[in-house]
C-alpha cells in the first residue's frame, strides 16, 4: 500500500493485563504485516477528555494514512456506537463518546462511517472488549486498504458526541487556563497554547501564575537555568508548560490536573483575544 | 513461511531492565524478520501459576503458528528441563516447572520435547539467564521453520511438572471458587467460568457472594449500571468477573487474589456439576 | 541493507505518555521498514550515569549493525552537541553529555560525528525534544545506510564528554565498589565486574560485605539456595550480584544504588589488581 500499514494503539488499559497484546494479536490475524505502535496505554482509566488531548497532540507524528485505533471505552456492551473516521490524512477508529471532539471542533474530519459490517468482526462477541473483538478487526482491514465505506453507513459529524474542550478563555485582560496533563518528569502542561500568545510568544508574555507562584520570563530551554529552578516554556507539542530544571514541578508546586493556572500578556501585544479551539 | 513468524513474549521481568530488550535482540540476530508481540512482562516474580493462567487465556488471540515464548523461570540454572511444544496450532517454549499446566492437562499438547541440542543456544551461557541464552533462540529458530525435533528429544506429557488449577469445587449446592486475577481497573477474575453456569449463564445465576458483598444478577456489560455500582458479568475471557462500574472494583471490596467467591446457581438450571478444569 | 535495518531507543521517558511514540512515528516517516526495539524507558529521570552504564551492557545483544538512540538529554535546547559514532560493529546517536563515556573510556568508537546537517532534522524544532525533532530523523536515516559522514563534521573523541566510572578501586586488599542498579526482582547489581575476579571466579572469591551482611560464597544460580537465603553470584551481564532466591533482595538488605560493597579474594588468586574499567 502507498501509505504503508501502520496502527498506532490508544488506550486506558495500562501494562500490566494482555489486553493489548489480544488487541496486537487478532490485528495481526487479519492483517499479517501491520506494523503496530503503542501510542499510550496510559490514559486514566475512562478518562475519554485525557485520551482525546493525547490522540489530538500526537497523532500527526506518524506516516500519513496510519490508522489511530483509541480505546478508551467506558460505553463497551452498550448502544454507543464505533466509528472509523477519516480526515488530516489519518484514520481513526474509536468509539462515539467524545474522544474524537478535537477533531470534530477543528472541522478535520471529512467521512465518518459508524461500523456496522458485522463481517469485518470477530466470531465471537464479548461483551466488555469491543477494542479487541470490533475495532482491533476494523482497524487491521483498514490499514491494509479497506474502503471506509465498507465499514458501514456515513454519519452526520453534527450527530457524533463532543465534549466541551474549550478550557481556556480571557477575564479582565487575563487568559485564564488550567493544568490538561502532568507528564513522567512532572512537567506541567497547560490549556495555553503558543497560538494564544500571539506571533512572537517570548516578547508577549508578561507573566505567568500557578499555584502563588508567579513565573516572570518565558524561557526557550530547560538548560538556562540552573537545576531546581522554576520556569515557563513552550512544550514539544506547542502547549506552554511549566517545569523546574531536573526537577519535578508538579511534586515541587503541589500541582495536579484542573488546577488553574493565569497569564497575562504586554499590553498591545499580538496574542489573539481569542483562545486557540484546542 | 506459510504460518507467519510471530513470537509473544510472556515474562515476570517487568519493563524497568533491559532483559526483555536482550530477548528480542538475539531473536532478531537469529530471525531478523520475526514479529514479537510482548503479551505482558508484569507476572508477578516467580509466579508460575499467574503465568500459566495468562498464557491459556491469550493464546488463542494470535496468528495459528505463533510461537508463544514464556519464562517465568524461578529454576533458572539449576536442572530443571526447558520445553518446547506444539499442540492447538501453537508452539510454546518454556521451563517445565508448571506453566504449561493448563495445556497438559486439557491434554491439547500434541507433541513435547526437551531442549537439548547446543548448537542452538547462545555461545555463552549465564545461568541466570536462559530466556536470553537458551529459550528466546529456540523460539527464533521455531517461528522461521525448525523442525520441533531438531530441539532435543521427546518428552511424555506425564512426566512434566503439572500444578493443580482445580480452583473451584461443589460444596452443598454451591459453586465455591476463588480470585485469580485483579486487572488495572481493579476487575476481579474469579476462576468461575461461562462454562461452569451451563447454557445459559444470565439464567442459571441465582447470586454471588464475594467478601460479604452479595450481587443479585449476572449484567452483561458495565454501562448497564450507574458509576459506582458493583456488578458481576462474564468477562472478555470466559471468566466471571465482579466488576464497578467506572471504579475500581478491587480497592471498593478490599479483594485480593485468593479471596473465596460463592456462586450459587438457581435449582434445575444447567451448571455442570463438575467445575471445568481451567 | 545487508545490516538488516534495526533501531533501539534507550530513554529516560517513562511508558505514561507518548513521547517515545511521537520518536516512533518520526523514525517511521524516514524509514517505513525499520525494526524498532525498545530497551528501556526507565533510566531515571536526568541519569545519565545510569544510561551510560544500561547501553554499554547491553549493546552486544543486537543484530550487527544495529543503530541505539539515547534519549536521556537534559541539556535539551542548548549548545550541547549531539553525536552519532560508529564503534563494534554499531552505530550510537547520543548526545555529548557523556552517555557515551564506557564506549569513550575503552576505545570502542572508530569514528565520531557531529550531527549537523539541517536537511536530515524535522522541519520545526522544538526546544524541548531533539530525540523526536533531531536525533530520531537522524537515526532512521543511518539505519538505512546513510553513510555517517553525512551527519556532521568529525568529532575528536578527546574532546567528547567522559565521565568518571572508575567505581572500583583497590585497598588495603580489598576490591571496594559499589551498586549501580537494582533491578525490577531487586537484585542487586554491583560494580564489581567477572574480570576483576579473575581466571576462576568461583575459586578466587573469599567473600562480600554489603550493608553488615557477609556472604561467603559465590554461587552459580539462584535455585541452589532455598527461598530467602541471601546469595551471590555473576550476574547475566558478567556483574557481581546480591540477590535473595525468590525475594526481593533490595528490599531486604536496605540497599540503594551507591551503596558501598566490600569484595575479599583468597590470597594467591588471580584476580587482578587494577579493577576492570566499567
Amino acid at each position: 500500500m502507498e501509505n504503508g500499514n501502520f496502527i498506532t494503539l490508544t488506550t486506558d488499559f495500562g501494562l500490566t493485563d494482555p489486553y493489548v497484546a489480544e488487541i496486537k494479536g487478532v490485528i495481526f490475524q487479519r492483517n499479517p504485516t501491520a506494523q503496530i505502535i503503542d501510542l499510550t496505554h496510559a490514559i486514566a482509566p475512562q478518562d475519554i477528555m485525557g485520551g482525546a488531548l493525547t490522540i489530538y497532540s500526537s497523532y500527526q507524528y506518524f506516516p500519513l494514512g496510519t490508522v489511530h485505533l483509541i480505546v478508551v471505552d467506558p460505553g463497551v456492551g452498550s448502544d454507543r456506537a464505533l466509528l472509523a473516521a477519516r480526515g488530516d490524512n489519518y484514520t481513526f477508529v474509536a468509539p462515539d463518546n467524545g474522544i474524537l471532539s478535537l477533531f470534530l471542533k477543528n472541522n478535520l474530519l471529512q467521512s465518518i462511517h459508524r461500523i456496522k459490517n458485522k463481517s469485518l468482526f470477530r466470531q465471537r462477541i464479548s461483551s466488555t472488549f469491543h477494542g479487541r473483538d470490533i475495532m482491533g478487526p476494523v482497524a487491521a482491514e483498514l490499514a491494509q486498504g479497506l474502503n471506509l465505506k465498507e465499514v458501514g453507513p456515513v454519519v452526520d459529524p453534527r450527530s457524533c458526541v463532543c465534549l466541551n474542550c474549550s478550557s481556556s478563555s480571557w477575564k479582565d485582560g487575563v487568559l485564564c487556563g488550567k493544568v490538561i496533563h502532568i507528564d513522567h518528569f512532572g512537567n506541567i502542561r497547560t490549556s495555553i497554547t503558543r497560538d494564544d500568545l500571539g506571533f512572537d510568544p517570548l516578547l508577549s508574555f508578561e507573566h505567568l501564575e500557578i499555584k502563588g507562584q508567579v513565573i516572570n520570563v518565558l524561557s526557550s530551554c530547560y538548560s538556562q537555568h540552573p537545576p531546581g529552578e522554576i520556569l515557563a516554556l513552550i512544550d514539544s507539542g506547542g502547549f506552554v508548560e511549566i517545569a523546574v530544571c531536573q526537577g519535578n514541578a508538579a511534586v515541587i508546586l503541589a500541582v495536579h490536573p484542573g488546577d488553574p493556572v493565569r497569564m497575562h500578556l504586554k499590553l498591545g501585544s499580538s496574542g489573539k483575544r481569542v483562545p486557540s479551539s484546542m
